[in-house]
């Protein structure tokens, strides 16, 4: 399987999101990109999709953004 | 390992994410719960953390909210 890539900016919610993402995943399967400290790589992560951090892109190209969505007042509507 | 728990509401966004958090995970791994169709579970989310779905409450307890957070031009700046 190829890797996953999860990029972050070293923020809190980062680094709690990428110990998550790196127990469930494994470390070996998920290389972890810091944005804040490794700016070249923002355009990378921008053509693969990616429009916040933390943000985990798939091994078949799909990018999650991991972050708050809409309420939950709105799935009880 | 405990199982994940993977909160939706039947979304797009939701469906595809379900797809990628499954094939990352493995279907093993993670329950999937539609809180459209199974609003009885809505407070078991809330109590657990969860503020909009798609969301992922992992087995340590921590929840990963799925979705559009800080953009890439506050990363750069």
């Amino acid at each position: 399987m190829r890797k996953s890539i999860f990029y972050h900016a070293g923020c809190p919610v980062c680094t709690s999101a990428e110990k998550d993402i790196v127990n469930l995943i494994g470390a070996d399967n998920v290389e972890v990109v810091h944005l804040g400290e490794n700016k070249a790589r923002i355009s990378e992560a921008e053509n693969a999709g990616v429009k916040s951090v933390p943000a985990l892109v798939t091994p078949n190209g799909n990018t999650l953004h991991i972050n708050f969505g809409a309420s939950m007042e709105d799935v009880k509507g």
